[in-house]
């Protein structure tokens, strides 16, 4: 076994906690040598708070990945970039296109490896979708992504502040899902937004897209679905409907079940992470950022009832 | 005198017949062959009601130029990349980014030549302001684009429509002489949108954004301005004052004038676009609109007074 690289985890909460830590552990690519949080600590490795003094510090250190809220990971990213780290992002990767733009053409510029993450794009359901709809001819997409915001953002307040994108948060999953099964660029018609009274970012929004070649693609975003929740994308083919469930893990041809299996996201997001710097190459496709952008640009705001979560 | 270029125009309403028909005649490089409209006519040459049957009927006119309201754009300069004909778009290329960066790919893949037009970027004293800057640090940047939306949009009922843009309309010319002058690219951080209560597109906005490199960038737009119309930019840098009035006609350096003259902005425009089909290249730089999508992106809204119009 080749030797694993240092990386160190900026932004210590919730999905680092679940997701990145266990991830990287159970991989064959990276070792956790540092972690950088004003509030939370990992044991046993090198702890910061400032991610300047980590900068400085462990230079032996080459690799970042960047799991903090998307507010502060535009001026993060272009400081790690600076001192040569190779950066991975999780999703979104800025609050705006122009900032992700931006960070591409740094990084190309430095010869680092910049990867800008969509962990639902390693759902297990997701390959095989794309390889079986590449000889087919899609004439309908049909996306239903609806959750509790109450169950899965916890006193997560930035999500309803400008940038923080609202149900666009989960929303954004489905969009990378999309563009990564369905060849060809997908292109927003109209929109329409759901704001609660109370808050900045939208609850709920339905948007009409289309392929390229004019197939009608659709989605339903909700944030105030209790009960069983739903993620699921349906795409009708002159060969038969596939539907991509629970958030892209399960793929059914038809009526019978294709792919399922043990969720391993961010397994798979770190073994591609490990592919991109060894090739010494980028990943930074913003295609799921630029429909959200799209839908804010032609949608129509409604203002509906106040939500308390 | 080597030969004019046949040309069509498409959308034959106050812009056309305000700048494009004098500019075509006025130039050396295009003939107006024939015009597609369902309402306007042009005297003296071949009239279509529709597009389809205008590329059917002339595959001698190479050239089209698209002058109608940016949400039929799409499909004809989809439909007229397809049979081999050269584009110029007026602004705004399209209602989202993605249909926009979607005609780049098909004019690339077709081997056409595709020109998104900004006129202001062609006011006098735009392109002296940009050389004046290249070795100047900018320290601040300020728009303030004011103007009276009843006397310049009369009866114009899209600009007020999801995909219209409202005033970004005006806006998007400033900032497309922001990015033509100031180096680098510029980050949206946050922004303010005014919407009267009977529209459905912002009256007025404001934005903040910066340069690459930190320095702040404002823009206060503002489509309720009675009076006086102001469009002007003003920057600070390390060795004094620049600024562009009347839109960029007018370039003063610290309080002398530096450039001004006569309108010639839509003769700009087609010299440039005669110079991209001699060469076989493409200008497609959609920085103006992805700065009105990120200012959606992340903008809060505001809800103001209703305005008739």
């Amino acid at each position: 076994m080749t030797k694993r690289i240092p990386l160190a985890l900026v932004g210590v909460g919730k999905i680092a906690r679940d997701q990145h830590i266990p991830s990287i552990a159970g991989g064959a690519d990276f070792e956790l040598a540092a972690a950088v949080s004003r509030h939370g600590k990992v044991d046993g490795v090198d702890n910061f708070e400032n991610f300047d003094a980590f900068l400085t510090a462990r230079p032996d250190v080459k690799v970042v990945s960047l799991c903090t809220p998307p507010e502060v990971r535009f001026d993060m990213a272009k400081k790690a970039i600076a001192a040569g780290r190779d950066v991975l992002m999780e999703k979104p990767p800025a609050t705006t296109l122009g900032e992700a733009e931006a960070l591409s053409a740094l990084a190309a510029e430095a010869g680092v490896t910049l990867f800008a993450t969509w962990h639902s794009r390693f759902a297990l359901g997701v390959e095989p979708a794309r390889l079986w709809l590449s000889d087919k001819t899609i004439k309908t997409v049909s996306i239903v992504w609806k959750e509790d915001v109450r169950r899965w953002h916890p006193g997560q307040a930035w999500i309803w502040e400008p940038g923080g994108f609202g149900v666009f948060d989960p929303g954004i999953n489905a969009l990378s899902i999309l563009t990564a099964v369905v060849p060809g660029p997908i292109l927003v018609e109209r929109s329409t937004l759901e704001f609660p009274e109370n808050k900045k970012q939208p609850i709920a929004a339905s948007i009409a897209m289309r392929t390229v070649d004019g197939a009608p693609v659709s989605a339903e975003f909700d944030w105030r679905q209790e009960g069983p929740q739903t993620w699921d994308i349906t795409i009708e083919t002159d060969q038969g409907l596939l539907r991509l469930s629970k958030g892209g893990s399960e793929l059914y041809i038809g009526d019978a079940l294709h792919t399922a299996g043990p969720d391993r996201e961010y397994a798979g997001i770190y073994e591609r992470f490990g592919a991109l710097i060894r090739a010494r190459e980028s990943d930074t496709d913003y295609q799921p950022l630029r429909l959200v952008a799209d839908s804010f640009l032609c949608g129509e705001r409604k203002v509906v009832a106040s939500f308390e979560d």
